[in-house]
């Protein structure tokens, strides 16, 4: 599948679930290494009038899911991918629209990762995403495990 | 205020949030130290049919962040209160309606924490939060660091 054609279908997968839908996420960027999802404040602002937590949260996950299966897609394999685990700083109040960036942690080797999942069915990966400040700095960083498992 | 005032009112609280009336956020009990949530799957469902990750997270996050309010409120309080960070971890897949029940980590002491924020001005409390399984066991679950800044 063509890049366009890889986001394409990450596009209409997050338009499937529909508390991802209510957040009204849309992709932003990918350059093949970091993923950029956006999503209006006003649909996602808490009783403080800034970005609740749980929508920068999920917004960190759906951006680090897209990484692990923009990268599985792009070798031409399927896999469910499922979090394991993630820890979230919150770090400032955003009083803007959200932008989760995502991309591997520093120990992901991509080759090895998808050679794995060929070979065993399934591998591991850590992401690492964050949700910059207009004015500099984070709003929240994310740290989480994901696991893939080949299908078919 | 009394008990049902004060749900009331979390009720209202909860449902001024978009994303968090997207999910269909309802109150479902509190004994006075625990707190349950409520959201269908069908509002908070992934492409794999089970409950999406960034629900589950959020509403453990409502939850805690609820658990700290209503104690606040009960002592006569007001306060602005954010989550600091939080650790999530993801066990099972959930296919039925999620249930979040937050209560507070086993060093908090009530007591402790109100006079602290009404002396200082600020106080912190770690919350812990679960989602069963209906089967038994957790789909996920979550420890969390709210801080409490007081109003007025």
């Amino acid at each position: 599948m063509s890049h366009e054609h890889l986001l394409a279908h990450l596009h209409a997968h997050y338009q499937g679930m529909p508390p991802v839908a209510a957040m009204e996420v849309a992709i932003a960027g990918y350059d093949g290494q970091a993923l950029r999802l956006r999503a209006p404040l006003s649909r996602n602002v808490n009783d403080k009038g800034c970005a609740f937590g749980g929508s920068l949260s999920s917004l960190m996950t759906l951006a680090a899911w897209g990484v692990v299966s923009l990268h599985i897609q792009g070798a031409g394999m399927e896999a469910e991918v499922y979090i394991a685990d993630c820890q979230v700083r919150y770090l400032a109040p955003l009083y803007a629209d959200l932008e989760a960036q995502a991309q591997a942690g520093p120990d992901v080797v991509w080759h090895d990762f998808l050679a794995t999942l060929a070979q065993r069915g399934r591998a591991r990966a850590e992401l690492v995403a964050r949700v910059p400040l207009p004015e500099g700095g984070d709003a929240a960083t994310f740290t989480a495990r994901f696991v893939a498992f080949r299908k078919g």
